[in-house]
């Protein structure tokens, strides 16, 4: 009886063995290492059976041979996203993806091709019912600890409807995933006032307005970083520039310290005594830390990953797709779409 | 004949007095020192006369009576732009502009109402011939020394045409300003290739590839701080935002270091020790120590400073305005969409 009741709540996690610069090493041993700290996780591999097993042997690794799903093609980080699902039928991402849609599988994770991840998932998982739009959010430090911003990269020229479907799923995952009780929403703007912004987020305004969710309103660019919102909306196209923006912060200051000791010897020490403390408190601002993203409003866990994902951040990436199973974000995200969409 | 051509070359400044947090004070006190220090420039102060009068006795500042334009009006920083240009059309801004418009004035600078400011510039003074939409720049500090971003906050929902006109006006700037010998053109966009990018960005990329201007293409949001491009164009919306999340990022910083001091006492120690020489470091990511920007695209030079002027930002504006007028940038704007434009 207890048994059944365990084996229920297993979750069933495939995750791409090819997906990543350094598959199929880190990405085997990461999941692997994943399921050992964690025997709720039901762990599957996909990719050429025989490179698999190679990576298995070399690194001692104990894997219940059943649970690995052979496929034959791989989708490269170069290829183009939407015309390799048709090319390469048979590649680890499209397997994945369809273990998921077919139920035989919660979640997939994998570390390779963003946008054939993306594209396979909303394609083949596809949409949760109520969403127009999946997204994928960014986390970043700020002076009152984090700010997630939505949506950063899976949808470009976004409808007002859009936005609005990305502050509800946002919501939910900060909500569950990371404890905050009421998320403050804030809609990104050219200034605080309802009048301001263009065209779509003139419209957006208005549903989040009319919504259950706690909006705050709009919000300014430097909101993101130092401000009152816990998610903040904007499109794709806005939200990808600002994530890149953000990221080349670090290079920035590097290459400004660096011209200030040029200048004067005194400074260069002060600089090089203060490196260390330097580095670890610009450490948050390294977005590469946090593993993997969810692609939010598919009908089922997707987890996509950066390409230099270490084993540590892959064994991130399956923890993350457990706790999204735990928490039932799908059903809450459909649950949630369905109770607002005409409001 | 030698004072006749030295007459000719003067330029004609109108200062709103009235204009900024600190006004008439800053305002007066800058306007006169800029003056002072550069005898081509003809000073005109614009707004109500006795206070005028009073800050010039207050600091003993010399000053031809004969070059006061009295106006009762002030539009206060609070005061809807659009509105207020109606229902105060005797304020130091609406005067100042109408100088300029009736060509005896070369330039107006104010640290006034900034949306005010852009309104009454570009529905008084007009616009060039071939400009669409003025705009506004930002100097950003930059591995490669400075990047110019515009538009960022001008205008919003930009049209292909409106990015193009940006990316000519932004490039004469950075050659006649900053010589720059052949600026190098970015479009801001999700990705490298000419595929990337929302319905607008592509069909500017066209646009700009097409155009006589030293366009490198589609680049992204890291580039602005460390990448290929001299001038990066956006829509004022994109711009805007990005502005204000990079002027925010010395606040977290601060922040991030304060958490990491907090844990340790030789972090703190540390921290304490290179406060300074992090200062100084950071400086150029402060944008309101460049004093104002011009709105260019308006037929006439129209300076646009921050409320929080300080006499020394008020002074450099004037300059700014000067050396514009000396580089005729408003005849080569024009010359240059004249050229450009049916290509």
């Amino acid at each position: 009886m207890n048994d059944s009741v365990q084996q229920k709540n297993k979750c069933k996690i495939v995750v791409d063995a090819m997906g990543g610069d350094y598959a199929p090493h880190n990405a085997v041993e990461g999941a692997i290492l994943a399921a050992k700290a964690n025997p709720n996780i039901d762990l599957f591999l996909v990719g050429h059976k025989e490179k698999i097993l190679e990576v298995l042997k070399e690194k001692n690794l104990q894997f219940d041979i059943n649970k690995l799903i052979h496929s034959t093609q791989v989708i490269e980080m170069g290829d183009a996203a939407a015309t390799s699902l048709k090319t390469k039928p048979d590649s680890s991402i499209v397997v994945g993806c369809q273990y998921v849609k077919d139920k035989k599988a919660d979640a997939f994770v994998s570390a390779g091709n963003t946008g054939a991840m993306m594209t396979a998932s909303t394609l083949i998982m596809g949409r949760i019912p109520g969403v127009g739009r999946p997204t994928i959010g960014a986390e970043f430090p700020s002076t009152r600890g984090f700010c997630y911003l939505y949506d950063v990269g899976a949808g470009k020229d976004a409808k007002p409807q859009h936005l609005y479907e990305y502050a509800v799923m946002g919501v939910i995952y900060a909500k569950e995933m990371h404890g905050i009780i009421k998320p403050s929403v804030g809609l990104l703007s050219m200034g605080e006032e309802e009048s301001k912004g263009n065209e779509v987020t003139l419209a957006a305004y208005r549903l989040l307005r009319d919504s259950e969710l706690n909006f705050i309103g709009n919000v300014e660019g430097r909101d993101i970083l130092n401000g009152p919102a816990d998610v903040v909306i904007c499109d794709g196209f806005v939200g990808n520039i600002i994530l890149k923006f953000g990221e080349s912060v670090p290079k920035l200051l590097k290459y400004l310290l660096q011209q200030t000791a040029k200048q004067s010897l005194l400074d260069k020490l002060k600089i090089g005594f203060s490196k260390g403390v330097l580095r670890k408190s610009l450490k948050s601002m390294d977005y590469q830390e946090h593993g993997g993203v969810p692609l939010l409003g598919v009908n089922g866990i997707s987890i996509i990953g950066h390409g230099s994902s270490s084993s540590k951040a892959i064994k991130n990436m399956v923890s993350k797709a457990y706790h999204m199973f735990e928490h039932q974000l799908v059903k809450k995200i459909e649950n949630s779409l369905k109770n607002n969409q005409n409001k």
